[in-house]
């Protein structure tokens, strides 16, 4: 009997974001795995088996997943947006990588829509030229190295994309972001927290950096700065091509 | 009568990634305009007009679009993959800057599956890790912002995807990329290029950028950098979560 395992992206809430792709691999599983809130959004039925976990345990889950699917299931790992961006699919690799006896496996990735490209399409078109995605969550990697690619991707006069703005181990980093983005970027830079967007929950705010508080953010928040061309065209936003 | 316009992405290409909100609006639709080999992934049905146009006018299909919405069309603009990328969501608000009698049009930016995730996902993970997205075509900016994007974000360690990697205008320009690359990130950093991703053309390759040459990219490829983490695992591309 030969399982497979696929890494699914639920895209960001609304029923009606997610792919085709995705749906027909959650009608065909034996087992969904992942952290509780998304696997919340997997209808129960009879012959799927719901196994929700921490988020703290990425690797675990991989782990398992992998596993059950080398035992003949038919694993979906559900991510919240897309697996490819701060989420499951670079957790499974790190767990093949550390037991090849899984690199065989039938493992295929499936995409969704990741929550900037969501939030970005409420707010008009703030990622219209060159942009770039930081995930601002210290969990795994060093705060220096943070700092120092917002003050590059400043240089870079890059849209900025923010996953992750509020960790619950390192409150106070968000208002030092918002800092370094002030003295980088000049007061007077368009932000935008899009929470929980394409849910009944959606709340979208745009203001300058000025303005901008790190409570305007938290853990269902993704955080979307202009670059330097980035302006207001009535209730939209624009980040022109040429910028 | 009230029109609307909806800015639609239809993916990569593979029918299983169109979501069902993008499916829906083309259901309802009364017109659909945009570039016409997307143009030409609708069906044609009774009380459709389907409107292809030249990729180079976009403010002029913008345009288009705004005046049937306000004549009372339900019009749809398709892009592929995701609008908001380097596609026509940020066109049309510049089209609404330029005639703000449309700026209380009904507007809604539906997003898609962007070429670079639908790349990643075939590719294993990666864009795993902070990143950064450069549209190479100089149509629109100066060549010299593209040549300080890449060495800043080179410096930052970004994952990098690049669209449009060989503009009929620059044919020389992708190999000066890639020069400006190999000098800033070393010859044995992973370069993939992703031909027509998810469709029966689909072609993979992965190499070093000791070994990539101009000749890998055509107009239908999005190309991935690694970050300095980047590794193979298996078959499968990996940029780990803590790089």
């Amino acid at each position: 009997m030969s399982g497979s395992l696929a890494i699914a992206g639920l895209g960001p809430g609304a029923e009606s974001l997610i792919t085709p792709e995705v749906s027909a691999a959650l009608a065909a599983a034996t087992v969904v795995l992942g952290y509780g809130p998304y696997v919340a959004r997997i209808a129960p039925r009879p012959g799927l088996r719901l196994i929700p976990s921490d988020n703290r345990e990425e690797l675990e889950r991989a782990r398992h997943a992998l596993e059950l699917a080398a035992g003949g299931e038919r694993v979906v790992v559900v991510s919240s947006g897309d697996p490819g961006v701060f989420a499951m699919a670079a957790a499974i690799f790190e767990a093949v990588e550390a037991a090849p006896e899984f690199a065989d496996l039938d493992i295929s990735v499936l995409p969704g829509i990741t929550a900037m490209l969501a939030a970005a399409a409420a707010l008009g078109a703030p990622l219209g030229h060159d942009f770039c995605a930081i995930n601002l969550s210290d969990n795994l990697k060093p705060w220096d190295l943070i700092e120092k690619r917002l003050r590059l991707a400043a240089e870079a006069d890059f849209a900025m994309a923010f996953y992750n703005p509020r960790s619950r181990a390192r409150p106070e980093g968000f208002a030092r972001v918002l800092e370094i983005l002030r003295e980088a970027c000049g007061p007077e830079r368009l932000i935008s927290f899009a929470r929980a967007v394409t849910t009944p929950d959606q709340h979208l705010l745009t203001v300058t950096l000025a303005e901008a508080r790190p409570a305007m953010a938290d853990m269902r928040t993704v955080v979307l700065l202009g670059n330097s061309a980035t302006r207001r065209v009535g209730r939209w936003l624009l980040t022109p091509r040429s910028a």
